[in-house]
C-alpha cells in the first residue's frame, strides 16, 4: 500500500509538449504509489498516445485534472518544489532530489504537497520558479544533462517512495540455511575427501581449508545444497570404476 | 567529467522488443555519465525510433555493440547485476538497488561490471539471471510495479552516478549573505517601525520581534534584501501623503 504522505504528493506537469511524455509520467508516478497529476496547459490533452504510454496506469490520466495555471495547481499546496537543470538567477539555491525529499515528506504527512515540472524544451520559467517554495536538481552529466521529461519524473517518484519507505523489498523464496552443525559436517567431509584424493597434505595444509571457509561463508549455504555437495564429495571419494583395477 | 567507476558500469538489454525504449535507454545513461550499451538479440536495431529517442544520446547508441547471447556481452565483466521485478525461485535473493551500488562501485573501479535489463514483457529469464553474479530489485508499486524499461535504466544510472559522487550540484548564483551586524540593524530598524505605527506595544511586545527573527532565519538573509527591506520600513514610518494633513 502508498503511504498516506505519498498520496499527499502531486506531480503538476507545466506547459508540456509532448502528450506521450503525459502518460509515460502516469505510468512512472503509478510505479512508485503516486496518483494525484495535474497539468497546466498542455499542448494536447486527452490524446492516444499519453494513453497509450500510460500503459496500465490510464486510471492516473483519467483522473489528471486540468489547470489555466501553476497558481491554480499549487492553490491548496503547503509546500512545492520546482525541478530545474540548471542554476538560476535566484534567491533560494537548487538542492540535489535526495536532500529535498525529507522536507517533501514531513509536510505531505498532513498536506499536500508538489513536484513541479517544466516543459520540454525550456524547463520551469523564473515566473514559475518563483511560485515553488523550494527548488530541486537531480545531479546529471554536465556534458548531456537533459533528462527526458517521464524519466525526470519516474527519478523524483522513486527517491520519494524509497524516502517513505512506502514499497519493501519482495520477499524472495524462503531460504533454508544450513546449521552450523551441517556446515562443519560438510568441512570436515571435504577436507578428508581432499586428503584421501592427495590434494590435501596434512602436514602442509597451504590454508585450504580456510579458503574453502571463506568462500561458503560469503555464499551463505543452504541445507539442500549442503547435501548435494556432501554427494559430490561421496561420489568422488570412490574408487573410479575401471581405473584402479584396469590400470594398476 | 564522469568518474572512472562509470566508464566501467555497462547497460545490457537482452531481447529488447521496442527500438525506442533501446533509444531512451541510451538517453538515460548519457545524463547519468554511462556509456556502453550492449544488445543481446534486439528485435529491431538499429532503427530511427531510437534513434529519435535516443536525443542528445545518439554517440552511445552509435557506438553500443550487438550480441547474440548474454553470455558475450558479460564476457570481459567481472561483475553482473540482473534486474527483477518479481521474486524468483532462485538461490539468489534479490536486494534492493540502492543497497546493491556499493558492490557494483568497489569492482568498477578496477574492472568492468554491467547492469543487465530484460525484456519489456517478460523480464530476465531463468537461464538469463544465473549468469548474473547478483540481483537487485527497484522497489515499487505492488499494485502495479511495472516500470518502463527506459525508465528503469534511468533510475538504476541515477543511483550508481550518485552513490559515485560523480556529479555535483551546479553552483547556483553566488549568494551575498547580510551580516551579523547588518541584521540587527534590520531589526532594530523593523522594531521602531513597528512601535511608531502602534503595531508593537513595548509594554507587551507578545513576542512579535522573535517571531520575525525566526522567520527571517530560516530565510537566511541576503544584503541585497536587508537594504529592500529597510528601505520598505522607511517607506512606512513616513507619513502617508494626503492622510495626516487631510483628515485630522
Amino acid at each position: 500500500m502508498p503511504s498516506a504522505s505519498l498520496a499527499n504528493v502531486r506531480v503538476v506537469l507545466t506547459r508540456p509538449s509532448h502528450p506521450g511524455n503525459i502518460g509515460a509520467a502516469a505510468r512512472a508516478m503509478k510505479t512508485m504509489g503516486l496518483e494525484d497529476l495535474r497539468l497546466v496547459q498542455p499542448a494536447r490533452f486527452p490524446d492516444a498516445a499519453a494513453t497509450s504510454l500510460a500503459s496500465g496506469a490510464v486510471d492516473v490520466l483519467e483522473r489528471a485534472r486540468v489547470h489555466e495555471t501553476l497558481e491554480a495547481a499549487l492553490a491548496d499546496c503547503v509546500m512545492s518544489v520546482g525541478f530545474t537543470a540548471r542554476p538560476r538567477d535566484l534567491s533560494h539555491p537548487a538542492r540535489s532530489l535526495r536532500d529535498v525529499v525529507p522536507e517533501v515528506l514531513a509536510p505531505a504527512a498532513q498536506g499536500r504537497v508538489a513536484l513541479v515540472f517544466g516543459n520540454e524544451t525550456f524547463g520551469l520559467s523564473n515566473e514559475e520558479l518563483v511560485r515553488c517554495s523550494a527548488l530541486a536538481h537531480i545531479p546529471a552529466n554536465p556534458v548531456y544533462s537533459s533528462l527526458n521529461l517521464a524519466a525526470a519524473v519516474q527519478v523524483a517518484c522513486y527517491e520519494l517512495s524509497l524516502g517513505a519507505h512506502a514499497f519493501a523489498i519482495p520477499a524472495g523464496p524462503a531460504r533454508n540455511a544450513a546449521t552450523g552443525e551441517e556446515i562443519e559436517a560438510l568441512f570436515a567431509h571435504w577436507e578428508r575427501a581432499m586428503i584421501e584424493s592427495g590434494f590435501l597434505d596434512p602436514a602442509q595444509p597451504k590454508r585450504l581449508m580456510e579458503r574453502l571457509r571463506r568462500l561458503f561463508a560469503r555464499a551463505g549455504l543452504e541445507r539442500e545444497e549442503v547435501r548435494f555437495l556432501r554427494g559430490m564429495l561421496t561420489s568422488f571419494q570412490k574408487p573410479k570404476p575401471g581405473t584402479q583395477s584396469d590400470i594398476e
